[in-house]
């Protein structure tokens, strides 16, 4: 290695979203190579047109694997899978082939990780009908990475400038994530979140933790989840000795934890957490018919290796245009290097 | 009269909480006056004590009913229902006669308005816990206000600058929420909705509707409420005419409403439409430990009567402080006027 910064494999995401955009014009600003050693795992020639379409300005510089990375500003280095056959590609379409070829970059990225060849991973924008399509059947990142890196305890930590969240369930029915909220595992959010926090560099980070009824249940007047899983959870994690709050009423949580009161957000269900923090993180353009602003980062924890990712998605809509903005890109790669490097 | 704007009945709200000393305030500007006819309904002895503690320099003017109201600027009417003791108040406290004191205030300016002796109602803020100690048994206003105008159709409107906002249910717990969630109610509420929006001077409202599950059950993978009730409900109120789209998942709705996208959201339960809202319309001082701002506005539609109201509770934790920000009740009279005044 040329210098100490972390190895960061970054998958390029679908074939036909905004993914290899971004990856192009992260690849194109100097801060990211002052960040740190990126390798993007992809489809060159999907790359290259990428560059093309949003002005990147660099090379794209086919390699096998990171032992034959340069980290060159200027010049990207891209594992190329070479699984994507321009003639069908269509930018914008949901399809078998760009769903597998996603697949197959997070697949890679998570080997390579695995086997220590990158200190960290960075995920782009993947399609879940697309990847079930292809055969893959898993909602999303989170799961995938959890299956081959066969964990059974983790969490997505969402940040953004203003608010960090994590949820005790994400992608099930509003009844089912009723049925979710246990003790055990609201009291393991809480460790992973306050594990989470420390990781990226808060000291003895303060949780709120949110009820699930309305009002918290208002003292068990609309419903008893509080009672019975929240409140001893909540007592439990000061038993050994974090620093939590809750159960906090939804409405009120989130607004308290831009305003600076809480490190770190509980939310009980998937709406409950990406609500606020879309609201606080997206900008909605109206006269464009699109989010201008999309600045909220993943980071899966709990896993083996490092991830982040950007929590926005492939935005069909604007692929090919040359304008998705890669903000969130760049703060996934800064909250992995800031993992990687230990503060 | 003399002159021909609307006469509003302001309640005082419970004699412990910020609710006095909002209304001094309110009845302290100018603007209050140009707006409307003002009428506060409460214990003249509390407001004269609000008036000390806020600084408002207003006098204090116990009238028994709206005939002898004077609409005075500089002396605030108030229908002094005489109802507190002073040696028993304690600021900032649940107790069993400012929970009564409060209700009798609601009590009063339903019946002024019922008869038609008030042109619209404004409601200051109550504490639940106050209200059934005092052996009232309901969950807020609202329904005090449904059960003495025999209304069985109606719904909350939230409005503030930026988003507008009604709910299939409010005060039940999640998974009674999930229950909630059927055609005719939603179809009612969207009805409700677009009523309100004209009522408030919105021609032809362009309505979102969100999604009960996580990305709005993304095709029937998580949950089946989109497909069963509300994708009908939605389909039949754009049949009938009205400017609808949905489900729409709910962490996009409200920044996509926010943006300009809609003029007003149907929440499917409590949470998913007071999250949004007080994120987008509170925020929190934390060095003061206290709600700066908390702008929102509740009005009540269906009811053979104009009711708005602040959106926020009783902050007893600020009560005798007179720091409270009267910006929610001024923008509740404003809305009131708007009602009352057709457009």
């Amino acid at each position: 290695m040329l210098n100490d910064k972390p190895v960061l494999g970054i998958t390029m995401g679908d074939p036909a979203s905004i993914g290899p955009e971004i990856a192009a014009k992260a690849g194109a600003e100097k801060k990211l190579y002052e960040m740190c050693n990126p390798i993007v795992i992809g489809d060159a020639k999907v790359l290259q047109n990428a560059v093309k379409i949003t002005g990147a300005g660099i090379k794209i510089r086919p390699i096998d694997g990171p032992d034959q990375a340069r980290f060159a500003y200027g010049t990207l280095d891209v594992i190329d899978l070479n699984n994507v056959d321009m003639d069908k590609l269509e930018l914008g379409k949901v399809s078998a082939m760009c769903g597998n070829a996603a697949f197959e970059y997070v697949k890679k990225v998570i080997d390579l990780a695995m086997e220590r060849r990158l200190d960290g991973t960075v995920t782009g924008p993947i399609h879940k009908e697309s990847i079930n399509i292809a055969g893959h059947h898993f909602s999303g990142h989170t799961e995938i990475y959890a299956h081959f890196t066969n964990t059974k305890k983790y969490g997505m930590l969402l940040v953004d400038k203003n608010m960090t969240v994590i949820h005790v369930s994400t992608h099930v029915s509003l009844r089912q994530a009723c049925d979710l909220v246990k003790k055990e595992r609201v009291l393991e959010v809480i460790q992973l979140m306050d594990a989470g926090l420390r990781r990226i560099g808060i000291d003895n980070p303060k949780i709120g933790v949110a009820g699930l009824n309305p009002h918290a249940s208002d003292g068990g007047l609309f419903g008893d989840e509080e009672e019975k899983e929240i409140i001893p959870a909540v007592k439990e994690a000061v038993t050994i000795g974090l620093n939590v709050d809750g159960p906090i009423p939804a409405d009120t949580l989130f607004s308290k934890a831009r305003g600076g009161s809480y490190d770190g957000c509980v939310a009980m269900y998937h709406d409950q957490g990406h609500i606020p923090f879309k609201l606080d993180g997206f900008v909605w353009n109206n006269q464009k018919k699109q989010m201008e602003s999309v600045r909220g980062v993943n980071i899966t924890l709990g896993l083996p290796i490092i991830r982040t990712s950007v929590d926005h998605g492939t935005a069909f809509e604007i692929a090919g245009k040359g304008v998705a903005s890669h903000e969130a890109l760049m703060l996934a790669v800064e909250y992995a290097v800031r993992i990687a490097s230990g503060n």
